[in-house]
């Protein structure tokens, strides 16, 4: 990757050695079952998450999707977070695909609070009222935030006490994991289904996973059908995937970028950086300068091989990820003190 | 009714007017347009509301229903109250029917912030984003709230500023329009449409109405079918439904009533009643007594043919209307004070 | 009834006696299950088909579409006939409603063949194969036919071999059982669930019955909330149902006057009456004659004080019932006998 | 591809030079525009089609259903063939994700009969009637037959009559394309949007495309999202995607080497080949030998390398591509040979 693209941890280009292991992959009909490659990498997935079973799909969205229409019957109710991907990201897919009601409950910490989440469970058998379906957390979070293992307990146990299933929107899984300092299995525990990126931080081009028992991926597998999702020599995306795993012990170095980007910023006058709350790899920050525009900012980066995205209400966002080393960090630096001198 | 039934308005019988108009009702296949009865309800309703055309269905919750499916694309956002009567008791059928995703706002005081509504009308063009397809407003609220008229204005504002439709959840329109001393069409103007109840309050055994533009009732007919909501002889509750619309005049009574009743009530002790908050027919009250069991108070006034519901997290209530007079009331009182005593 | 109305069965009247029932029906809040006449009604109908329970509800179509909702899951395969009134006169409900992928088979004999309906059946699971969940049979079928009992114990032998259930839209039940010289309950023993109208022949001005297992309706009341036909004080309309029950016994009348009135039009040249297909209460027949326009007749007729409807691709449909009397097709005949000479 | 695999022409590994071009291609985040291999391969199939604007989609089955969504309306009726793929093998996607009703006319022979289509085009306004929204035509048809230019031409002429949309499921667009001697676009100029493979014949490992409209492709774009099918540096499998539409000029071969292989399969007594009906790669036989049974064939050939389906209802199919060449043909025939000596 030439430019030095700060947008987000999407644009990831695949590694060299995932090019390479693309280019050998061993492959077969994946709608057979006939793929070396991905059955290897479901195998994996399922083993480092303490699942049962897991299923390669085409996306992020997809691998949610396919999870609340497996979890769910139609016109059931689910609780998420306001500000999840689910509400926020994905078009509506949630209410046309499973036609379930969605029910959101405050998560700008990224967590959800228990008691706020019993509290509008549906209790009653009354035929006026929705039935509840589901919970769904994401973590770590869109705002960078990363829940509690005691947060996840808690909803656990609220989850248990009403016979709920628990969806985990894991994009960033490993993200949050390494945050915490645990494995992945240990955030996964606490929930029935897991979806997880092998692209963003872990560089895979193109695929997500989701885990959960055999059962429920068999079903998710008829509905990954139903969604258009089988895909036949997908083999060539395992491959990168299976590297993707490898790469998610690196990603504390990208938290640790951002903590350092958010210092060095955080020295500019007019910029304010909560750098306390830098958890994983995204630098919130705002600018409060005379006459500053946002779009002037990316003009003047974009000139420099710098991308960044305007600022969403006066908040801009920073990503690191594998492309963003400190030597490239430094020269951002420098190209924004220059900006801001 | 023999039974002094306090639960709800829904349980008004027909009066004796109404059952003799039924009686003699001139009726025909409203399916093929023939009902006579049908046609004078619809053409009086949509006069009364300020509105083109009306629409009889067979229920609130397929007023709203209807309403929202001809709004609507499959796949939209809709903006409601967190305790409007869609989300909390039409068992989820927004999202089945419709296939729309609910986005929700406080709404404990019976109304909708305006601003916090335009914080969350979905402004960007981006695929991720889903779009904003509808904002529907209640009143009075199931809280026993009413929107004040201000409210009702600046809301269409923020519709009109983003070209979206409001749906006006009227199930006891005329009781907002008592309270607040107006006619229904002073609160019908602020929306697109709007379904109101000829039961409750007004006495009819079955049916509501939509009412909106010609073209909006047009594409509704035409779901109502799709809904099963099409009736062949349906004159009969029509003619039933004219005289409802007669006894809007008397909800003011109720309104006083319930006020009495919330006066009284607030005089034996440990019962709290606020009052001041008592716009419609609906009373709200706490019982603190020691060793006091709702269910034992349900059993003990049933006995004495005077019908409750149980209390919701300890707050009970208490509707009055048409078979609900001022003596029946101080019977209710005279049982009460004996309970308490 | 003035105008002698050969459009449809729909257009009946209630009876004089109905009307007098309505007028002093005791009633109740049926969604509080407190309407002594619907539970009387729904009791009586259940009895009656040999079933568990049943379920009032607003229409045929919400009949038939709360039927399936509550048999299938979204995404299932359906089976009926090509030309059944879910197909051709639902508005494309079913997909809308119940997301199941329709699957036709002919039916212009009024029956299904067992042999084609078992064909179609998907027997695989593999993923890329939708799976069958109900069998819809409609009977009388409105092309004036019924299905013959082994028809029908043939279908059940194949959906028992599968393991699927069948619902049978028996909007004209009575007309089948008459026909046949059978109860209703021996054509309903063969479904798992029967829709049946109370409009059409049996006059009542509004409503249908689903019935079947308690299991089956305990899910479609609730089923019916979300589509929205629960009604209230809908024992009015149920004390016209309960007479309607009792003229299922006059229906064979009804089905006399179309064989005596398919005769007398037989007589009149260029009017072809297959008369020996006269099976219900529908005669069905075609005009040759030089210059002869379908519209004109309409008219003609209108101007008399007689309803018919256009022809459907050349064919005329004139329905007899409870206000078309041996007097009144003679009538009709002289106007007919005039307008053809 | 070391073993011979005839079960179907999806079973094709990415080529030696697909892999070459994958590890090398140039890539970028697709949700943001950015990956210039999708632009090229979606620029140049729009070119290909004749069509204003391209969308990479991650499967056939895909293709189908966000076409289908982009062009309908919950609750339409959409026309197809009782046997094409969206029926048979989308395990009724089509009904949960666009909630369309599904009305089907014969296709054995590959084309739908114009005047049948015509006749099940709703024409009625009526409120009971659905909305027809869509036609579907499949080609290559998967019973191996291609539709006619003249059959296409008049589907078209029906269409716009109505002013319909046609869908053209081409999954295997340019086998049906080899077969006439036509270009793709010769037969997509008939459709408002087609969907093909990259995969199948064309021996890409993952991927189809769907051609139309700018504005449909715009909307389609959208409803990728909404379905989960955006996907980020899919470049990897664009580059694969381009050699793909090289491969298309090579098709006629696997025609030639079924119709090869058909010849020589009659060749066996007891096997029943229509060697006049091998219109593209794939070859349909019966087997009539005394205690043949089909399984036993599988294993037998499986154990010598040699991958086949079982029979379908007494139908073998065999399917040529890429990997089964001239010699592979003779080496399966002489196995067969043996085996049935």
């Amino acid at each position: 990757m030439n430019m030095i693209d700060l947008r987000s941890d999407t644009v990831t280009h695949p590694t060299p050695k995932m090019r390479e292991l693309m280019a050998a992959a061993p492959v077969g009909d994946d709608v057979y079952g006939d793929d070396p490659t991905i059955l290897q990498l479901e195998a994996e997935a399922a083993k480092l998450l303490g699942k049962e079973a897991a299923l390669f799909v085409p996306s992020g969205v997809f691998g949610n999707q396919v999870s609340v229409l497996t979890h769910t019957q139609r016109g059931q109710e689910i609780i998420l977070g306001e500000y999840c991907h689910i509400i926020q990201h994905e078009a509506g897919s949630v209410a046309l695909i499973s036609n379930v009601q969605t029910r959101t409950v405050p998560d700008e910490k990224g967590e959800l609070d228990p008691a706020e989440v019993e509290r509008i469970i549906r209790k009653s058998n009354d035929i006026h009222v929705p039935v509840t379906g589901l919970i769904c957390v994401e973590t770590a979070h869109s705002t960078g935030n990363v829940a509690s293992l005691e947060n996840l307990e808690a909803l656990r146990q609220v989850a248990d006490k009403y016979h709920l299933p628990i969806h985990m929107d894991g994009a960033r899984l490993f993200n949050a994991a390494a945050y915490l300092g645990v494995e992945g299995k240990d955030l996964a525990k606490y929930a029935d289904s897991v979806s997880f990126c092998l692209s963003k931080g872990l560089c895979a081009p193109v695929g997500s996973l989701v885990v959960g028992t055999k059962e429920f991926i068999d079903k998710a597998r008829r509905n990954r059908k139903v969604l258009g999702g089988g895909m036949r020599q997908a083999g060539i995306l395992a491959a990168a995937g299976l590297e993707a795993l490898n790469l998610r012990h690196r990603l504390k170095e990208d938290h640790e970028n951002a903590r350092y980007f958010g210092e060095e910023l955080a020295k500019i006058p007019g910029i304010t950086v909560h750098t306390d709350s830098i958890k994983i790899n995204m630098v919130f920050f705002t600018v409060d300068r005379e006459n500053f525009q946002g779009e002037d900012l990316v003009e003047y980066l974009k000139a420099k091989g710098i991308l960044i995205n305007g600022d969403d209400d006066g908040l801009f966002r920073f990503v690191t990820h594998y492309y963003i080393t400190r030597e490239r960090i430094d020269l951002v630096m420098k190209n924004l003190k220059e900006y801001f001198s």
